[in-house]
Order: structure tokens, then sequence, then C-alpha cells
């Protein structure tokens, strides 16, 4: 087993053309494990992702800050202490509210995941 | 997707076999969902569960209080924001301090959790 604690100190700038703004990201389990991943995700000034997909179910759960996490049909605000259960397949994007920062924890299981190419979040 | 907020409110006593002492449970992703499962668990006043195994790696994020995690080689207390990587097939034990109380989420893949009938924690 091993015990890790997510701490600012370690987050680091994290350009990904997955994202829209400025990411920061720490990795805490990763391909070292079977069938589970998790890292933690900052994103900052209402910076957010693109709508995209997982070929695995995920787990959002925000630790800090203000958030919106959206699928085609629906949009919904998000805060500290709420989890997100987003099933594989379902189109979805997550991030800050805008003006606001937001950090979750991202966990999946082994899989991949797919940029939508056509990126039209929820209105 | 489906957003959930973890409440003291909705926990609800969880007698099972698998521990030694009073434990709190509420279920937020379950069976419904194809590769994660999520729950909050409370064990009170130093209760635990005993030795025991997945066939899926697990996660424990501790949200309050003062715990132990625990394999037949070592131990390790924990306190909230700790996470925690469990392999699959790692025999492990994991609750609060002796006198304390202790709440985490635990997130496994789909799978299936043995007692080992043996219960010898880690000393």
């Amino acid at each position: 087993m091993r015990v890790e604690h997510p701490s600012p100190d370690r987050r680091r700038p994290y350009p990904d053309d997955i994202f829209v703004g400025a990411v920061d990201a720490q990795f805490l389990i990763g391909d070292e494990a079977r069938d589970l991943r998790l890292n933690e995700i900052t994103f900052r000034d209402g910076a957010r992702n693109k709508l995209h997909t997982h070929t695995t179910d995920q787990i959002l759960i925000v630790t800090a800050g203000q958030g919106i996490v959206a699928t085609e049909h629906e949009e919904r605000e998000i805060a500290t202490g709420d989890i997100v259960h987003i099933p594989a397949g379902e189109r979805h994007w997550h991030g800050a509210k805008p003006g606001a920062d937001m950090t979750h924890l991202a966990i999946l299981g082994a899989g991949k995941t797919y940029v939508v190419a056509d990126d039209r979040p929820a209105d």
C-alpha cells in the first residue's frame, strides 16, 4: 500500500490540448496501479476542459473552490465536498466557474480519454 | 452524470461481519455504475475492519478524524486529506485510532471483498 497527501507545493502547470485556460496537476496514483488512477487538478481563473469522454467511469471529488460539471444536456454548479459520477462514454466537461478556481480529485479506471472534436458545452 | 454530497444526516449504522466495533455508512455510487464504487464509512470509537482483500484496487480518502491503515507488514497513521492506494489482492485493514473516530471515502473497482479467516493485523 502507499499513503499520499496532496499538497499545493506539489502542483505543477499541466498544459494539455484538453484544457482551455491554466491548469495545475499532481499525479498521485498512476500506471503503477492496475485498476484505478487518481490525480488532483486545479482549474485556475475559469479554466476548464473540453467536451470529452472516457472509456471508464470517472469520479470527481471537489476539494476547493467553485466549479461546473456539464454534459450535452445539463450543467451543474459544484463546490467543496461534492462528488460526481460520470458513466463511461458520457460526453462531459468540467472546470472552474468563470472568475473562480476549482480543485478536484479525479478518479478513473484503467482506460482512455477522447476529446470530442466538436467542443460544444451544454447551454 | 450524477452529483452527490455526503452528509452526516445520511449516515446509517452498518453492521457487518467485516467490522469490529460500530460503523456508519452511506453508499454514494453503487451497482448502477459499471466500473467504480464509492461509499463513505465512519469508524466510531476505535472501530476497524478485519484483515481482508479485494479483487480490485482500492483508494481510501480520509475526510475526518484519525485512523490507521495496515498490511501484514506495516501500520500507518492516517488523518484528514490522506489518500491511500491498496493494490488488488493485498491483505490489509483500516479503521479509527483507539479512542478516536475516522471517516473515509472508499473507492473500489467492480470486484469482490474477502475477509481473511485468520484476522491478524500487523504488529
